[in-house]
């Protein structure tokens, strides 16, 4: 199958949308429920007309359009358009755009799928207005979300509201379960890492969504006078919690690559330019390929943080706030995806996905497939985040190659 | 001198005072110009009354008692009866209870000074409450305190008006400068660390006040995806942070015991449970015995740092936020206490005072003297604290033989 290679159409499309909540410096503000999500979803669905795509909007708000044909439950294509402040205009969007362009490379070339073929746009997939992440792909799948009801923006909003504004009504959400209806799942995304960059690698063929471990770490210690307590009497809970992150790293560094750990939060109590810590907490993220890998990855933090702690004289504690299981990826389409760059000469490397999209939602349910486009020095929820044009297209034409191949 | 070695009036006053503001368990709390403060002055009134002493407050809320005798600039001794919320019975009051004992013990053994005795409570040393340290002792020092009428304590009261309340005016204070007047300052305080204790030593002679140094460190890093970041592509902020905490923490183990390093508070940005800190902001609180000897520590600090921030990549400023000089004591003095311990029969070792006391504030100004007696556990600024009725005692006994030398 031939398919056009110029990025042209695919690019107007970026640069289109991206001025939609944009910020004049490739930056773009689109969150949930907001007058901007809403213009960048009439954008969306004059893309779907001019396709001749069937449009549909379910209860959770996630924008469908659908190229009917052949029969059976149908391939769905998408990622989500909604950005975190100041976002970029490929996370999530270029999704989105693959997958209108693919729709245009294929009827272009002719194809006549023998099954429906559906894009998406999720609702919400960044939760950065209502701390609601992925909430349209977690209703697609089915997941009880009347918990949110309570959610409130910085302004005090809360999301029933913000969806009434949308005519949607929060009480009816579990109508937007759709996964039962559909076949198969695909979803391209930038990387958000380095790595195809660094390589030179076209495409990044998912193999499974990476495990993630949450903890919260506590060391005891005493507190004590700064001027008084000699280096040697104190019980130090800060001390012990540095040199538990230095041990942490200097193991996680001899890992797999694809294992990660990261300290993003750290407070020392009680918090006094003079007073030695009587109390140090800190959060771990941790990632690997599986619930296996990740569990090692806990048994040692919690051998390595109880030996720093009896070192120190400052009991440690660790406590799991959350364990995400792993995703996998389809076998069977991952194998279609890595031919179709194959087919189109694309360069593809196997890896795992460090960070959640969508696909974790709708993975559990259906064969799901996911693709990477490289991210210039692995950047994204900001301004600078970028994909070349060709790159981009690439992309879409691998992503249709797969599509022609699982509605073929 | 024969001196009385019974502590039981010592006692009962440690123990009286204690009540007032008292918690039932130890602990106390009597903040400046609160009515539990008022309350502790209007004891000390009586004790000076009963002693026979002259009685006078001045416009910074310091109460004095004098023994008038002799002639020339008194002597003056003391230390302060606020505390910290839930403090304990000794830190500062121990310092009063003993100015009184040993003016109790001169006048039982017939010493006739030759020059007057001074006692003095100092208003507010620990600054709990507008956040004013050493208020009463810098402002009869001659400091300019005029930058301090915004202060405000916990429910919004300033501390003019606090002052007021009392029938103080804020706009007196610079009358409150009574340093010029006196010919020596002795402080006796419990030594609020483990030294003493643990060697079984009666007796510190402090040999100095040590100078304290504050920074502010901060490595920038950069924020990433704690997902999709490698390992080896990360520049950690609060990874560079811990290592270099750790780093400081194996030098300063190999400096001096009288030299100091305590982080008291960390902050990662952004502080996200799934991101990677793009800056890693913490404090260092240094001490040591000289000018000269906390400046090697800021060289140190500030080489290990940057080398620290070198390797990780993120680039480390050190800001020095206060430097706070050494104050030396007047040779003579710590001469006098020493020989006064050995007089008593006490034991005592020269050792320097890691935290500020409102000595600090006096000893620029006229020859000035400290001793410490032993805290249990090193245990201050809580309701544990405690010092055994013949550990006081002795510190009495050799405050007031040290007296006796200076008034003689």
């Amino acid at each position: 199958m031939e398919l056009d290679r110029d990025p042209g159409t695919l690019w107007s499309w970026i640069t289109g949308l991206g001025e939609i909540g944009g910020h004049g410096d490739g930056g773009v503000t689109r969150m949930a429920w907001t007058p901007e999500l809403r213009a960048g979803n009439a954008w969306l669905r004059e893309r779907y007309e001019e396709l001749g795509l069937s449009v549909a909007e379910d209860a959770a708000g996630n924008l469908f359009g659908t190229w009917e044909a052949g029969e059976g439950p149908p391939v769905l294509v998408g990622s989500h358009i909604d950005t975190v402040p100041r976002g970029g205009r490929f996370d999530g969007a270029l999704g989105v755009h693959c997958g209108l362009e693919a729709v245009r490379l294929l009827q272009q070339a002719g194809h006549a799928p023998r099954r429906p073929l559906r894009i998406v746009g999720w609702m919400d997939e960044e939760g950065a207005r209502f701390k609601t992440p992925t909430f349209g792909s977690r209703a697609f799948a089915g997941h009880d979300l009347s918990g949110l009801s309570g959610q409130t923006d910085d302004e005090g909003v809360t999301l029933p509201e913000a969806m009434a504004g949308w005519g949607r009504d929060f009480e009816r959400l579990p109508e937007a379960r759709g996964v039962d209806g559909i076949g198969a799942y695909l979803e391209l995304h930038i990387e958000q890492g380095p790595t195809l960059e660094e390589r030179a690698i076209d495409i990044g063929v998912v193999t499974t969504i990476v495990a993630v471990l949450g903890l919260r770490v506590r060391f005891e210690g005493v507190a004590n006078h700064a001027g008084t307590t000699p280096m040697d009497r104190r019980r130090d809970a800060l001390v012990a919690a540095a040199d538990g992150i230095g041990r942490l790293q200097e193991w996680i560094a001899t890992q797999s690559y694809d294992t990660r750990l990261t300290v993003g939060i750290i407070e020392a109590e009680p918090g006094g330019f003079n007073v030695i810590p009587s109390a140090c907490e800190f959060t771990i993220d941790a990632r690997a390929v599986s619930e296996t890998a990740v569990a090692a990855v806990e048994r040692e933090v919690r051998g390595v943080l109880a030996s720093v702690g009896e070192a120190h004289g400052t009991p440690c504690t660790v406590r799991r706030t959350h364990l995400i299981d792993a995703v996998p990826v389809d076998p069977a389409i991952a194998d279609a995806i890595e031919a179709a760059a194959a087919a189109d000469g694309a360069t593809a490397v196997r890896m795992p996905s460090g960070g959640g999209h969508d696909a974790s939602h709708v993975g559990p349910h259906v064969p799901m497939g996911m693709l990477f486009v490289p991210s210039r020095a692995g950047i994204s929820h900001n301004p600078l985040e970028h994909t070349e044009p060709g790159q981009c297209h690439a992309g879409a034409r691998v992503l249709a190659r797969a599509l022609a191949t699982l509605t073929g």
